[in-house]
């Protein structure tokens, strides 16, 4: 296999960074199928930093770069630095710091935007005509990456995120939490993960799916072009 | 299956708490086996935050119980909450954390002491006859728990770890990164996971062997009492 893979993280916790068991099986199932994973994060302040415990705001500000590093034991890089020509696939797990650092989705819903070094660097992935996996919330990037028509989910229909991405001119179709959504003229593959597990073997189930396919259109992609 | 494990956190990231793969391996892992996880922290001081993008101490501090919620999605209790007779079985994950927080053999190796609570709990577990994991650098608790002769593994039989344990009476035995070693009179079971580890699956392999072992050893302890 050997298809190397960027990742793009959020933080270090599901209410102000990336949800950790959604990175943490990324990055398993890439390993396990002899991927090579290289995280990265904007090097920005955090929106806020949630008390995990309490689930409340607390008066501190810490970098989403330096807490998502916590998640890639320190092997990441600043977002600037990733060149889509470098790597074969791009995956970005969810958690809120998907839609509060990445974007301001939590905030401004169809009205978002989003990071400008995030949307770059997807945008180069897309034009690139490599694979895209987006996670959770993170497709609610897709219709800002692709544009109008794009298919994504975001789990349940009816879920406010999947009205918002409507909005925008995503198709979105409804998906188990076990499954994929293939959107295949723009290789981006999506899975609800914990916009609807009850369980982080749930939430594995789906991305070890997304994981999986994501690296077999990089492989279809390789055999297109030799 | 239906076991209930309880799981002690020292933080959130590998530098100053608790390795975030090697929990969530963990924790997939028993939800994967059917088995109830509930974690649990002491709510202390973290012994200091470090940056893990630049791999130095930084000027804040933070709380164990705090930041180890973000590997729970706020799903966690004190460890002062904590009783032996609600679980079957008790896992501690590795990182620095467990040897920084749980513990001072970070600093002082032989000569560490641990925590209270952790100790108190962890002794409550192996006076009832309930299994125990170990896992990484987490077994360096193994002689302050059993006392001399218990036997455990921290990878290699030269690292400076399994000289300490050795000078604390305990009998070390060298493991693959991908087995286990277990203490039968003692039902403990330790994995060297990080200590050995160059990938994440390679760490996870480890550590699914020793959650199935002591799930195993739960549901053996539960026969012979019925």
């Amino acid at each position: 296999m050997n298809k190397k893979v960027a990742v793009i993280l959020s933080g270090c916790g599901v209410y102000d960074g990336s949800e950790i068991y959604e990175s943490v099986s990324t990055l398993l199932r890439l390993d396990q199928r002899g991927a090579q994973a290289q995280c990265f994060a904007p090097d920005i302040p955090q929106h806020h930093v949630v008390n995990h415990l309490t689930g409340e705001e607390a008066p501190e500000s810490r970098n989403v770069l330096v807490e998502a590093a916590r998640l890639a034991r320190g092997n990441i890089k600043p977002l600037g630095e990733a060149r889509a020509e470098d790597f074969d696939a791009l995956i970005i797990p969810g958690g809120f710091g998907a839609a509060k650092n990445l974007s301001s989705f939590a905030f401004d819903g169809a009205k978002a935007s989003v990071q400008p070094e995030v949307l770059a660097v997807a945008k180069a992935f897309a034009a690139a005509g490599k694979p895209i996996g987006l996670i959770c919330i993170a497709p609610t990037l897709a219709p800002h990456i692709f544009g109008k028509g794009v298919i994504c989910t975001l789990g349940s229909d009816d879920d406010p995120a999947a009205q918002a991405v409507r909005e925008l001119g995503a198709q979105h179709e409804a998906c188990e939490v076990s499954d994929i959504v293939e959107d295949p003229a723009h290789k981006l593959v999506t899975t609800p993960a914990y916009m609807l597990a009850q369980s982080i073997s749930e939430a594995a189930s789906g991305i070890y799916k997304l994981v999986d396919r994501v690296l077999e259109l990089a492989q279809e992609e390789e055999s297109e072009q030799s």
